[in-house]
């Protein structure tokens, strides 16, 4: 690519001649990039010159992104080691987070130190399946139940159809919903080390075809809310999207009061009044203090779906006061996860999959996006810690005053 | 910096001298992150290098992380121009997005070139508070009342104490929630073009002093989980926190068939038996298709919080067919956005802002935001259009396989 | 009334002179319900000799049935005395509870029997307001917002307009909500002693008469689901609708051994990890045992609307190890209850209403439901501490083999 | 029984030597419940006399009530004849319902008779099955894990335990949800016509002996509200409890105008607008106008458990304009209802289920409380096409003042 080429493609949007979409037929990624930088420049007064300094190649983003420009840069930093004894997971692990929330890097870091010194966290994933759900339209309640019966007893024809769109996913379940003449069949699937969003998008399409060959049901929408992808919703909190996925740790007594500064019964206390009666009273869906901050930091540095953060945030924390120490356990019912596709590949997040030690497909497979679900549930564990601790002493807006914008 | 400066720092952090988040006591910014870089280099046999290729100075990123190691790189595109008429929001714009997502920036663009047509969007901030909500410990449930009664008449008090830590915040309401001996006091802040959690939980401890002092309730946490931050809560989804937002268009019958390719019956439908029913059945508090994607890639473009995608899920969508043709609105509840502090001053965040037209302070105060706000609704509003119209011709699957991974 | 009159009724009907629910226009109040029991008895073959022996007059009952044929009759208990120390209920009380649950009276009472050995109860109405909550349709979000800001400012005309209509209620408040081209205001009215729903709705359709005058919103239906009436619904959860009222007590550790056979620590646990958790995942809006089962008694004994028990059941219950001993505390977020008009009127409502001592119009006017509200929530503290103090024990089920069907 | 008796007995209770509940030991059952009414008229200065006017043996009350002073007596009405054509429901029916809602039975008799002249509504029971979630804790996540594995491998002995109890239940799955150290197990029964919450809490009692003998894990309670019992919970809107029921029915467009008075397209904005967008706004689970009404007013004519209206108002109230018609549907997610045991075999509800046509066990077994359920749902619908249409053509208030209290 040269300046020239880019400004003379801008120039050819200027003049109608191609859209801005279309830059990508008519030169090489990296130009048509830098074409739109120009237009954009043009049209804003603004240079995009930063954005423009992206560190990987254009070409190899085009899976990712359309009409682009250039990258977002978000500040990484590490968390670690943090020891966890998984189904997955095992050992030490360095957890990257990108994030632009002062404090909370040295918050995680803190909860990690204190699990640390403990001997390390337990996780496990629980239960698994990327869901697809969706709506058909019926003559009536009658046609309904038909429909959920025929279905019901023919999970292993739409398991064909399905499986035969995708060489690693696997239909687990079909389950029916019905509301009035609304159909929503909750298509399960094991997507392995894949988050597995769009197999099961596809895969679905191919078992919707199927049902309405079979049955009288009229197919009005792949998607029908009961996924549920990327909305907050109690089905995903009850029943679980991606992994569901829980850690926990055991602190002695005296550690608790030597690390986190605070006590046992002052944590218990906190996390009672706060993320269980306080949740209750919010109309909640998520009975946590900020899981989410370490599932978004993590997600962003290691390629996951920002937008699945929401699902993320379906975490229950909760505390115990055990003769034998605090116990704290982070349970989130639905982490959508892969280390295969989506964002995987794009370069910085790459190289942060393998400072974790999880990148690519896992032996066996599925066994990567298990571990890390079960790092990222125990980054979320060592986040509640320490702001609990934090909030239990007190020091949440002088922490932020000091380390925060 | 020198790499021997790097080398030298971490080789004294393997010697166990220093910790590795205190290397910013003994080296500036950027040998601090090179030499994490080399010790998880060492220790995971991974290189850094990409990671290490940031495009911004380390030291300006130190309010924002901690353990920095360098930049997570997120691919960003440009949708628009974006034609609105808003309360702040005002004629054209290009709205920055961030994602790893395929096929998203090219979906939500067909929404805005469809929104363009029919002659650009209507936008408004309903409601506008950022919330704090800490939790007390009374006596027993007459207390809870003496204090809550208390409370409702010292609003004034308490915002002199509140506003006396801050040059921008001012205090609104407190609303006094009671569970049991809990006592919740939701206090909401005009922030300005701040998202504003800092200045509102700063502010929020002052003010509790007060309500300590001459009260019989004692703080337990300075968030009582009404507030409520990075959880999907009704509390948010119904009372707003940050800015309830909407954006609506009118799109004649006709430039539905030409432009999404369905009929406004189809997409009324689509929209009635997914983001209603199928959301009213998935226990939902998002009503709507996915206006998590554009939340969170503007977010990410924009220097947003990642973490309140959560909130800013908490959306709904309706669809009408009115005679002059199908009418459509999104409404965020809860978007927390500023365009000040945060991650908001970092280069390719401040440049996008800029593209956007909307960086930095407003004139008057707070219209900034308001703005940014108007725009992200109107970029889900084309969001929901485009994925609506999409399911309607059952081509969402077809569009991944062409354009996602 | 002879029986021949009502078997001449009933021929008429058979010969389609008449119709079921045009009797009471043709002969006196018992005569028609004789009549229905006939034209029931001949199309069913089944007497309905024990509904016909119902011991009030039919013509009082006018106000509360069309179509009558007798009564129901439920097995009425009495549990007590309960002592509470409440904002209006004060003293010593007999709650009289209609069920047909073997063993709830029992359970309850042993709860009540532990309170009075505690020293008796605290209760307190902490919020009050019986809510209707109409739903206009407006052009765009920006005439949402315009109708929303004219009736933020223009509340004492609202309250003009719909207090005319009453000589009790009083507008306390009208809240906007906006979803797209939809205004919701919620209107909440002091309604005193009685439930207050009709009121409220007659009250609001004079309101909205003004908003319709004077804005530019189309009211599309008097009730929005905002109210929100007789469904489970974060709202009221949250902001409470009729009475937000509390109860709780300190039980000394050892009367917690003696009284509930169990220990304060097991109560805790069993609270914590079916009230609060359990609860958490189960996406529930109430975070208790059984409280529904002590609403629902009281209001089938005491003349209030059995469809409320929905929103009585939005009840948090709370448990805590203090050092001097088990603090408990019931808070039920809405429950509509009056002392006047509804069934308050009926003879075994009317007597039960006076064995607790709060019959009719209270003085101050309100105090009366006040009271009724507290020894309610009071009830509901005795139900939840002895079932909570059986499961703890683990003898729930054989409570129920023992006392139950 | 003489006055004298339940003097006699009163006296005892005065000087001590009986507590109130402990008099049917020493009398039979109607002595007791006067000599309770005695000591409460000395206690209250109340005579009781129409609560000891009701007309069953108290006796045959022993199974329903403890410490019963008498009867509630709550007006019943009927509505129909109602065609239905169902799973399990077939024909006409005359639907008991006791309310004290004034408007309520004109109300659902105006849907029945637009119901009966489109021809009759459509039913179905979609599943069935009664909940129990007893909690368990356990060592850490792992041991979770361990316990959920186990259970899903071992329902067949699980069943055998719990069958064992019953005569009639059949175990038909059990579901672990882990939240931390927490196990929660859901277990589903086929109750065939007894509604089952006790039938399922014993045979649960004893499959947790099973639990508790085969792994690590340790009963806390044998409710761990995952089932959920008389709570507003997204479980029992999603998943169901009870019965799933749903009815529908296609109203041709000229009967709309000509017996609802108002048109298709009215119902349809009130319903969206409304039922759809309102209860979306308000945090719902029940997306309906007033099915709890119907529910409500059934359940105490037929002696259903009245706190578990509760559950029943988790209603979805779809309406389409179809192009023959008018389209409503409700469905009702978890209505918990039985022919048998509870308070059907007391005599006006026994009447009153007899007048329905499904008194007792059905054949096959199961077969009348779907029946009942199927009937309710319908009722449910009548009631909600009423009210809509009421909205739509804005008379709710003047017919509350025409017809109610």
């Amino acid at each position: 690519m040269t300046d020239t080429d880019a400004e003379t493609l801008a120039e050819r949007v200027r003049d109608g001649e191609l859209r801005l979409y279309e830059l990508e037929d008519h030169a090489d990624a990296e130009t048509a990039a830098a074409a739109r930088r120009h237009l954009l420049a043009e049209e804003t007064g603004v240079d995009l010159d930063v954005i423009g300094e992206y560190a990987f190649d254009a070409a190899d983003a085009e899976p990712n992104i359309e009409n682009m420009v250039g990258a977002a840069q978000i500040p990484m930093g590490v968390a670690g080691p943090l020891p966890i004894d998984g189904g997955a997971a095992e050992g030490e692990h360095y957890l990257p987070m990108a994030t632009t929330e002062g404090a909370l890097l040295a918050s995680v870091n803190r909860g990690v130190s204190t699990i640390r010194t403990a001997g390390g966290a337990t996780a496990r994933v629980l239960k698994s399946g990327m869901t697809r759900a969706p709506v058909f339209k019926v003559e009536d309640v009658a046609a309904a139940g038909e429909v959920s019966a025929w279905v019901r007893e023919h999970v292993g024809d739409l398991a064909e159809a399905a499986e035969a769109t995708t060489s690693h996913g696997e239909l687990q379940d079909v389950e029916p919903y019905v509301v009035g003449d609304n159909v929503f069949l909750r298509f399960s699937y094991d997507t392995k080390d894949a988050m597995g969003m769009n197999m099961a998008t596809i895969a679905t399409e191919a078992a919707c075809e199927v049902v309405e060959r079979e049955t009288s049901a009229d197919l009005v929408a792949l998607s029908g809310n009961l996924c549920s992808d990327k909305k907050p919703a109690a089905i995903n909190a009850i029943e679980g999207r991606g992994r569901t996925v829980a850690a926990d740790v055991l602190i002695p007594h005296e550690q608790v009061e030597e690390r986190l500064d605070t006590t046992t019964e002052a944590i218990v206390e906190a996390n009672t009044r706060k993320n269980l009666v306080g949740s209750a009273k919010a109309g909640a869906l998520g009975f946590n203090a900020h899981a989410a901050n370490v599932v978004a930091a993590a997600f962003l540095a290691l390629g996951q779906d920002a937008a699945q953060v929401v699902e993320g945030s379906n975490a229950i924390t909760t505390v115990d006061a055990r003769e034998d120490g605090l116990y704290a356990s982070v349970t989130i019912a639905s982490l959508e996860v892969g280390t295969v596709g989506g964002g995987t590949g794009l370069p910085t997040q790459a190289e942060a999959l393998d400072v974790l030690g999880y990148a690519g497909g896992g032996d066996p497979a599925g066994s990567n996006a298990d571990a890390l679900a079960e790092v990222i549930a125990t980054g979320a564990l060592a986040g509640e810690l320490s702001l609990l601790a934090a909030l239990s002493s007190r020091h949440l807006s002088s922490a932020h005053a000091e380390l925060g914008r």
